[in-house]
């Protein structure tokens, strides 16, 4: 199941309306459960650099069906998946894209955003999941 | 001068108009004058395979100041820019991706839509486009 | 707004004369303030690998508005941005790219430069920066 | 024998000439007999989407020792080349694009236009070549 049009518009205006409460600029992006785009929106002044990064978290959210914050902690040198980021044309594992799931448990994309401190990003991300969901998922395997 | 985040809000509503009167499935893109995603929107059931071709064609037609598909016609075969699309990590040349240039001329982003007939997608692009202005550029040397 | 041609001009050679002082050979690009290409100069002698290297450093610094080294800082492991080199096509993150600001905040391009140690890249690029303005930005959201 | 700093910028600058003659806005490339690049510059208002195009011009007349038009004319549908563009990721096969040779046959590097009519390139690039020496080399195996 893939998240909807209207769901990823709502997941979009969520994170924005929290973006302006807390005066940062974003870029946000919802991809759907097998990663490809579904929405994205750049906010004035956004930084350009953030576009891509926005995209990369959401798809690693999906990809591996955690925050990508969480891959993050798994990457750091000595531990088990140090390098993954060099996988499926480049990953970000740092916090700011997280899971879209439903009430059912039911995964149906993700939503990545960049452009302020990790904690921001994270922030508003969870604010733009949370309009469709809950944003944690049950344990592995869930269903997409 | 690039496209505003409500500009772009409002390129993307008036093709997503344009689609549901037409009855087409869109991926509709909008890019900054410089070629970078400024928001992009994909409807429900649209081909998976025309995110990166509505993408493509509206940085087509902002790289070059013209509509993709009249680059289309200058890179058949035995035509001047026969091979152009090798270029820019990949051009589309055929219809759907316009220019989006205000009252004054200045060209500030473009539109590309992929999704259905070359002919529904220029139609779509060219009334997301309107919504902001002209969709015919001055001649060169334009401004941005 | 976008560094002009004369203004890339001075930056190159403002960086070139500095590059001569401290008798290195040095890879030098400005970037616009989207991240695209301006002007470019290799030196003799300079190293083959310093190409790319000069223009990822530029763009990296226009990407998100600070020179690339601070960006470097917050990349460690352990760091918030860890990995982020892996989002744009290739970020470099060591010192050698800073913003051109000029005197009214406007962040209008980057310049980039790789061919000696980082200490010596970053001051060549800054003496190319300043032949346009000052080097650091105000607080974003700045301009562009 | 790679083309120097000084005949790179002597080879801009003469290019550059011919294009304020011709009225025309152009990106222009020069690369080593490597096909690496030397020097890049983009007047004001070029196309954004010239960067590249200039520079593989270049290179693709360096990698094969002739002006990049001739080999367009070999890659056509049904002639020997048809499909070259697709190696070395990507090559560029019409006009704009010629080698620099000096007065002992010998190939330095070329030289890439693109920004106006096919014609135009060709002509800007070949003034920027003459600042060096002759534009055609004697038959192969050229040397470099």
């Amino acid at each position: 199941m893939h998240v909807t049009s209207e769901q990823a518009q709502k997941a979009l205006e969520g994170a924005l309306k929290k973006a302006a409460e807390t005066r940062t600029r974003m870029c946000i992006a919802v991809v759907d459960s097998g990663g490809t785009l579904k929405a994205f929106h750049r906010m004035d002044d956004a930084w350009v650099g953030s576009i891509d990064i926005a995209i990369k978290k959401a798809r690693t959210a999906v990809y591996f069906g955690m925050p990508s914050g969480e891959i993050g902690e798994l990457s750091q040198p000595g531990k088990p998946l140090y390098g993954i980021e060099h996988s499926n044309d480049g990953l970000i594992t740092f916090p700011g894209g997280v899971p879209i799931v439903d009430d059912d448990g039911i995964m149906s994309g993700a939503i990545g955003v960049s452009g302020s401190t990790v904690d921001n990003d994270d922030k508003v991300a969870r604010a733009g999941a949370e309009t469709i969901g809950v944003c944690d998922l049950p344990e592995h395997p869930w269903r997409t």
